[in-house]
């Protein structure tokens, strides 16, 4: 029989729009020797966990827990949730997590109606109400940060337009949570999908959903209990019941609940990482961390300019926390990430699409945040361009990374 | 702002059919430093992870691989992918989560015929073989170890009657993998669905599925390239395309293919938790592992029964990783449940629908089945038994215990 090596992962600076570096003491939440899922010191942490959520989401709103599963879980789980067979959703598309979101409600059996902007750009919140006037949707579901752009789309406007006419808005924030304003109650939000392996630096594998008293009564319209757990009561159902198990919030919130009506057997040690991280954040404070995110990014886009990089896409809209710089002409863009990787340890990212090979993308999310990773990564994306044939002032980018911390009282 | 307190979960003796407790090694493992999803060393032990899930499902099948999520994920997963709507599907159901499976196919849109045994027996499988040769399934749907009456049915007959019909067997295995055998190929099971948090001893978080070229044909007919990520060629799209797009296995299996077709993030930390539990599954050998399951539910079976407590269900087809307990006649279940998990530390289940108050259940699994983990237990159970006034012979549950343990050569 083969015998298997230890693991040993080498020690990465991750400079990605995710996953980013995990905070240790996350790390270390995660190694607690578990608890049972109905062990009442768990769903105490359960409980705690929805009440930091409900802080995290800015929002007084009763449901606020994660779904099980990587980020994109949550997206379906509010998808399949609220959008039934026939009903009209409207999804304004700005890159690549647009087009997923078409992906998802197309699976849901909705008729779509997409609006797309050129990549690089966000809309106007007043040409999304434009067509909600004519198309009339049930639900409008929109990113806020676009990763595969660097773009962050203003979301106030919307949210009223679709409280104005009875649609509900779907905003997918898994990569804007804990790195950025996340109104939930302010703007106006219907339901609202968080990352925990971007701002929030937890590792992949849990998505935080929240949703209002709009959401839940069209949710609990299409909510079964399951077979095997129901009781003597007649059950009433719905003729357009939710088309999965797993991601029924219906259920997951009777799971959540005093109720605790079981479901699947909660992820323990995901949701210890979960529990510290968001520990971690509400300790740093939301304003104060959305304050750091701003200033690594502008050490960031300090340094990249002295160093002539250019980035792309409208500055209007540029999302705080991904930073998307052209790749310059001549340059093998893979080259010389593989060359950031093996020989300075430090991960960034390429992108989708239309902007494959066209740009790099950087991120300056949650603890991989931090002045020492931003100015170890502009020193050695200077010898890589170098080494690389690309002249670049040597130098520079450091320096002007350095005179946006200096000149900060610190 | 409230402060939250330090993380600090008790130390339990988890004895209960899962989640239960996990091996240090493997929450060491989950507090290393993560990498990113397509750095080359993650996907490394991504196939890596592959190779040691085919060790472990027993088979040459091309697919093993972790979805992301709880257990009933993978089983939703390769539900949602297999069977399209209109597909008749035969589910045998002898416990709680038959109904599960009964519950996935209807909200997958199948014509289900269900056929039930009376809860504590299983089917034998010319029963299975007889209903298919009317109802002409084109997928059976069954679970191997039913954790809710603790039992487990034989599968083999079942799986070479598929192959003569020509129907697709799914096998819920979630609470055997690891415990007991389960034969992937010698079976002739189309797609197998594992669990973590039981007999592998690894946190809730990671279904591990496998399947085989006749599944693959299928739900690759029904596979749709996710919007954002198709390329410049014609999409040929299936009218029953997958309703799904977290759980389209075609998609997955690109994810988790040299192509990498980005789908996901995989959740770090899981894997590496995933990665550790298998090697440890290995290194211990799987026939040296089932033996030593059988071995303490020998010693637990002993010392309950010199206690003078009665198993539950036909003893022909008990799962060897459960064990039911009659609640004696005056004897409040709950009480004495609560009064081992806050007084002694020990976690046993009670059960659900019609066993809810009947019977105790109790896990002999993965990193929990061990000599101390069986003697304290019964230890303890004499203990809240006698402290609950119901008379148990003092002190002859351990010592039968004791009994089977120096039996054996060790």
């Amino acid at each position: 029989m083969k015998r298997y090596e230890d693991l040993s992962p080498s020690l990465r600076c991750i400079m990605t729009p995710g996953p980013v570096e995990v905070d240790p003491r996350v790390l270390r939440a995660m190694s607690f020797p578990v608890l049972g899922q109905f062990d009442p010191e768990f769903t105490g942490i359960m409980n705690e966990t929805m009440e930091m959520l409900r802080e995290l989401f800015v929002t007084d709103n009763q449901w606020a827990f994660p779904v099980d599963g990587t980020s994109r879980s949550g997206i379906e789980a509010a998808m399949v949730s609220l959008i039934a067979p026939g009903d009209r959703v409207l999804i304004p598309i700005f890159g690549r997590f647009g087009h997923l979101l078409h992906e998802i409600a197309e699976r849901c059996g909705a008729e779509v109606l997409t609006l797309e902007k050129e990549w690089g750009c966000v809309f106007d919140p007043e040409e999304v109400i434009a067509a909600m006037k004519s198309f009339k949707p049930d639900i409008v579901a929109i990113v806020h940060g676009e990763t595969s752009t660097g773009r962050v789309q203003p979301l106030a406007g919307i949210g009223r337009a679709c409280r104005e006419q009875d649609a509900l808005l779907i905003v997918d924030a898994v990569a804007t949570i804990g790195g950025v304003p996340v109104e939930t109650d302010a703007w106006l939000l219907d339901a609202v999908i968080g990352g925990t392996q971007k701002c929030l630096s937890i590792p992949s594998g849990m998505a935080p959903v929240t949703y209002n008293a709009r959401a839940e009564a069209k949710l609990l319209k299409r909510k079964r209990v399951e077979r095997g757990l129901r009781t003597g009561e007649v059950q009433v159902e719905a003729l357009d019941f939710v088309r999965s198990n797993y991601f029924d919030l219906g259920m997951l919130q009777d799971y959540w609940s005093p109720q605790r009506l079981n479901h699947h057997t909660e992820m323990t040690s995901m949701l210890y990482a979960l529990r510290e991280g968001l520990r971690l954040v509400l300790e740093e404070g939301l304003e104060a961390r959305h304050a750091r995110h701003a200033l690594h990014e502008e050490a960031l886009v300090a340094g990249l300019t002295a160093m002539g990089l250019k980035l792309y896409g409208d500055p209007q809209s540029k999302l705080t926390v991904v930073t998307c710089v052209l790749i310059p002409e001549g340059v093998d863009g893979e080259a010389v990430r593989t060359m950031l990787l093996e020989r300075f340890g430090i991960e960034i990212a390429s992108s989708f699409g239309p902007l494959k090979g066209r740009i790099w993308r950087i991120g300056t999310m949650g603890f991989s945040c931090r002045e020492n990773n931003v100015l170890r990564l502009l020193g050695a994306l200077e010898g890589a361009l170098l080494r690389h044939g690309h002249a670049v002032p040597a130098g520079l980018g450091v320096q002007a990374a350095l005179d946006v911390y200096d000149a900060k009282v610190r």
